[in-house]
């Protein structure tokens, strides 16, 4: 006589989830020090020195009823600025207010709420493989039927004949994730550029706004020298959520924000949306501490270049055992070819050598699987010769 | 094409929030000291020294990692272990273990929640006024029917005849809140009983879990010397939403939990749906270290005895002018009969007086009016001569 649907939602373990309960029981067994955990995407560096003495500092020298108390609904009117004013030092045509600026419990939240904020019955939302796989939760939940255009396995760039095809006349929202979790794949300008050309083109085609989410939880950590578009540059009807958990090392604090772009056709109406998404979803602000350390730290990042070494390290010696994988740009992921067709069985052998890795299945790409590289250097170390064996029996 | 309803929920500023924006707009012309604002339920006491302790030593002592890391959804395990020990101190029914509590960001995260996970299509929800109006926006957002016992304007217990009647096969789950959030009644021992007879008759009769929700924010500011029936040891099938808002003043923090009762038929799988259900709503964990904080306070609060002198301060002063007044024995609210029949009118007379206080029918009683009195001492010393002046408009 409950919600089956939330039943099945909270009972039923993602592979991830589940790959990593088995590592703390296999940790148990063997001593940690012996399990190649691989699985999650839990940043290993901790948060910047900035974070700390900005706690420190608003906690002892702040009006704790004003530090803990209420903000407005939509954030901080001063944290929203500082937000505001850092987005136009990246962006090179929106003008962005504190008006555009929502703040949120970080990018699950954005993306609940955006998704919430436009979708009407029988509305469909589009996203791209490899993905995410809480996009389906967020996008069914807020009533869309969720579409995935497959991977295009050459690049992992977006297919764009596919996507023409499919997107339809109720397609409400397309969601990007650059760079990508699962992929580690940065969108190219090119790519970005096509993507918009297609959605004016459909959104006209069609009569009505396409929204187009990015997600961007990823976007501090690049690797190359290559900038990231900045995609309301390049689309009107743009949402942007973000989320300091990957660049701030505060995964488990939950801060972050949605960007209604300026240049949003009626952005005012779609912003009182999402302030109304918010509050049917059961936000009433996010933590009031953490808008303001934010605030302090804008800009800053923890220091990603042990993501980078991690990157170059394992990339090469998997590279020159045999593996094939995919370039990777961004993100702290390396998405690996399966040396046999099912990357599930592959993941079963991977086990057997002590090393958890995540089926691509999940992400919605066949054939591959994910190594999430944000671990300490020495767990790559000690993990090669086990990756060396696990390939060498394809040999 | 967006959601008109989401939209009408941002949009639709709450009579509240227009009297808080009117009186910063009033205090910038007359000065704040001359506005009488008891509009606002947002403690004025700060949090306990211990919350800051707690907060600069987890920050200085422990592995930033971890501190800010994801926990795991629903909640840190030791965390969850403390919040169960302490309710078993309170309850004498219940034996609570970690995996009864699900930590949430605050209440309106885990009415949500609750409320989600348990409601199917068609099914209703019942509240008694007076009551929080955000529970009419968390019910029908999980898609219920909300329906509101009217209030029992003798003594704001439960009206149960009307009760008996509006429950139906459809009712799903009844909110009560004790202390009570316009009212300041606290619901006696004998109402507590009389509305679980009622539940567990009619659960009988429709052969159907009734969930009753118990929304506690108010918990520890009660001012007799009663004791506070613990409801899940009066009605096996409850869930608890408790806040930390009021109790540590930390109502920026959101952070709060949900209990599933140990008693509750089938409560492990209810517990899978509430997980779902905050998977659903972009939930992830509520903030890492704030769980650690109040994880180390428990059982603490701030100095309420400063809102027991406003209480008794404000309530004598106004009986004495010939007001007529609920007796308050909870929370920070005094609930004041309006002189003339219809409370917005007399709301709007007290704004002459530049007292601002907030009209029942919001809230469900038409007639009343409420004033938040957790504010500091002179803003009530200095409005008593406008509350006289405005009494004996009706002399």
């Amino acid at each position: 006589m409950i919600s089956e649907k939330m039943y099945e939602l909270g009972s039923k373990r993602s592979v991830i989830r589940e790959l990593f309960e088995y590592g703390k029981k296999r940790a148990a067994e063997i001593g940690s020090e012996n399990v190649f955990d691989f699985s999650l995407g839990n940043p290993s560096i901790p948060a910047p020195e900035s974070v700390k003495e900005a706690i420190l500092d608003l906690v002892e020298n702040t009006d704790p009823i004003a530090l803990h108390g209420y903000t407005s609904a939509q954030g901080d009117l001063t944290v929203r600025d500082t937000v505001a004013k850092h987005i136009n030092g990246i962006s090179e045509k929106c003008n962005v207010t504190p008006d555009n600026i929502y703040m949120t419990s970080g990018a699950a939240a954005s993306l609940s709420i955006c998704l919430k904020a436009v979708i009407v019955p029988e509305d469909e939302v589009i996203t791209f493989a490899p993905f995410f796989p809480e996009y389906r939760v967020f996008a069914e939940a807020a009533g869309a039927k969720f579409s995935v255009i497959p991977p295009n396995k050459e690049d992992f760039q977006i297919d764009f004949d596919i996507l023409g095809k499919s997107i339809s006349e109720k397609t409400k929202a397309v969601i990007i994730n650059s760079p990508n979790n699962p992929s580690g794949v940065v969108y190219s300008t090119e790519t970005i550029s096509k993507l918009c050309k297609i959605l004016t083109e459909k959104s006209k085609q069609y009569n009505h706004s396409i929204y187009l989410i990015t997600d961007e939880p990823y976007r501090e950590l690049i690797y190359s020298n290559d900038k990231l578009p900045y995609v309301p540059d390049f689309y009107d009807n743009t949402f942007v959520c973000y989320s300091y958990s990957k660049s701030l090392s505060l995964p488990g604090e939950r801060i972050g924000y949605i960007m209604v772009s300026p240049l949003m056709k009626e952005w005012q109406k779609v912003y009182a949306a999402v302030c109304g998404a918010g509050r049917a979803l059961g936000y009433v602000c996010a933590s009031s501490l953490f808008q303001r350390v934010i605030a302090r730290c804008i800009g800053d990042t923890s220091d990603i270049s042990e993501y980078l070494e991690n990157r170059n390290f394992l990339y090469n010696s998997l590279k020159n055992m045999g593996f094939d994988c995919v370039s990777p740009s961004g993100a702290f992921y390396l998405f690996v070819k399966s040396p046999e067709e099912d990357a599930n069985i592959f993941c079963e052998r991977a086990k057997k050598h002590e090393i958890l890795i995540v089926p691509g299945d999940d992400f919605g790409c066949s054939g591959y699987v994910r190594i999430a590289y944000c671990v300490k250097r020495e767990r790559i170390e000690k993990a090669l010769p086990s990756f060396e064996k696990l390939i060498n029996e394809y040999k």
